[in-house]
């Protein structure tokens, strides 16, 4: 074993840290509305922890909890009226939804403005064209992980092996913008360890348990692990971390890597959408125009 | 030389002939309305070629020549008359435009289901996330040509040369989009031979003059030039044709290769927006309902 494990956790709880410090300096606390349909267990522990972090970040928290028999006609009137409530500035709909409802359909109502998970087609666009939105936040937040350990983006060579719309693809978008040389890996690829043993940085994303051993990384590369797998050994990535640790310069656990970073980042973003939308507020009480929705233009993260 | 010329002119005169027989079928001519802005003699040609294309394939012409001093506000007021009227299939606003207009903020205010170009962000998250949509007309027209020539793009890997929104991104989604393996390269990227040399398909976008040599490409690889550029000696494309057709096994001319694809593809985009508002036209009708922007669902080629 000779890599450097990037801890996730520690990172997660900087981020989250200076998230708070900044909140308690505005005039107004960013408020992150989340909901939740059914009783899946899962998800109710997942939305739970957001909010908890939410609070403790400083920030109001709104939680709207919907029968698992929910129409669509419903969920769609408590997304308008979170879209409209000024004091919510994200609005998070926790998924998996019940297989009546048309997911994609509820999450483009969703304003664009205040879509802190970056899932609509608006903010997928953003990042497309590389302008100012919100990002998704696992892929985000494995740029904070490389940037934590000073790993050197540009002109670097990135291997993404998978290509979902919540983690791969987006993924793929931000290295670019960082200036990486990006290669998008998955099942079609051809000879995967030909294409990640070139990699400086991989990003394993493709829900496959140890699918990355150590004949797939050049010795001192950066190995990020997105994937997480319930196994009878215990939890697991998409990364043999045994085998990769002894050949590559930096590595993420599982657990403690990648998924500590994703809650931080979804704060981070109500952040932004908060500051997003003080200063529409503001160019509205000074200007007395109407707000400012596509105009003005707050970062989120990596442009 | 070796190579097998891919004849884009052929192919998009195929295209159109097939758009045209379409149209032909239709109860309801498409219509494309085109935006020019001052008396650019480039973009004046540009304009008049695609005009005189629409009218051959059968289309419905509506033009709309602005004063190079025409104000933002009048702009809007001309696109927002053509999203509402019910005889323009496809807007397309003739770019570059003179430096006082935002020129992102007006082809936001095109509505995305007459966005023909492909430009607007909700079409690049369309793209991205692999959602039916109107895709940029070039980086579409290169898949065509691909396919044209029967090469086979499933577990391949294409290299793309370049970035930009409205090619070298798109260009590496749509590639994805049919499960390739894809490389996106660019200024930073660090020895750009190491990545074209493994390509089985390098699309050349970068807008450098002879930037892929022979040392640049495998035997029997596949190379698209989307490149054109005015010489001394004459147009030339971002590939040094005379040595790379030596080596490669399928090439694109410049001119005569992926250029006439543009116009081509344009053309399928309005016919394709035309049967959406066809269709969202005969839902209102039968339904009683509103039109179903985003439900109904034509595909734009790559899905």
């Amino acid at each position: 074993m000779s890599a450097t494990i990037i801890d996730g956790k520690a990172v997660a709880q900087t981020l989250r840290h200076r998230v708070a410090q900044e909140v308690a300096a505005l005039d107004r606390r960013p408020g992150l509305a989340t909901i939740l349909v059914g009783e899946d267990p899962a998800s109710a522990i997942y939305v739970s922890n957001k909010r908890k972090l939410c609070v403790e970040a400083g920030m109001r928290d709104r939680h709207r909890l919907l029968s698992a028999q929910v129409s669509q006609a419903e969920v769609e009137d408590v997304i308008d009226e979170l879209n409209l409530d000024p004091e919510v500035d994200g609005i998070l709909l926790q998924l998996p939804l019940p297989k009546h409802l048309d997911a994609p359909s509820l999450i483009e109502r969703i304003d664009p403005d205040k879509d802190v998970d970056g899932l609509t087609e608006t903010n997928a666009g953003r990042l497309a064209l590389g302008r100012p939105g919100l990002r998704p936040c696992t892929p985000s937040g494995v740029i904070q992980l490389l940037d934590s350990a000073a790993v050197h983006l540009e002109g670097a060579h990135a291997v993404v092996v998978g290509r979902s719309d919540l983690v791969g693809r987006p993924q793929a978008q931000l290295l670019l913008a960082r200036d990486a040389t990006v290669t998008v890996c998955h099942r079609h690829t051809r000879d995967l360890a030909s294409h990640t043993r070139d990699a400086d940085i991989v990003v394993a994303a493709a829900g496959v348990p140890k699918l990355i051993g150590a004949e797939h990384i050049k010795p001192g590369a950066t190995v990020i692990d997105v994937g997480i797998h319930r196994t009878e050994g215990g939890l697991c990535g998409d990364v043999d971390f045994d085998a990769v640790a002894g050949i590559a310069g930096h590595i993420t656990p599982v657990p403690g890597g990648v998924g500590p970073m994703t809650i931080a980042t979804l704060l981070r973003n109500t952040l932004t959408a908060a500051n997003l939308h003080n200063s529409s507020h503001r160019e509205t009480r000074t200007n007395g125009s109407g707000p400012a929705r596509d105009g003005v233009a707050v970062t989120a993260g990596q442009p």
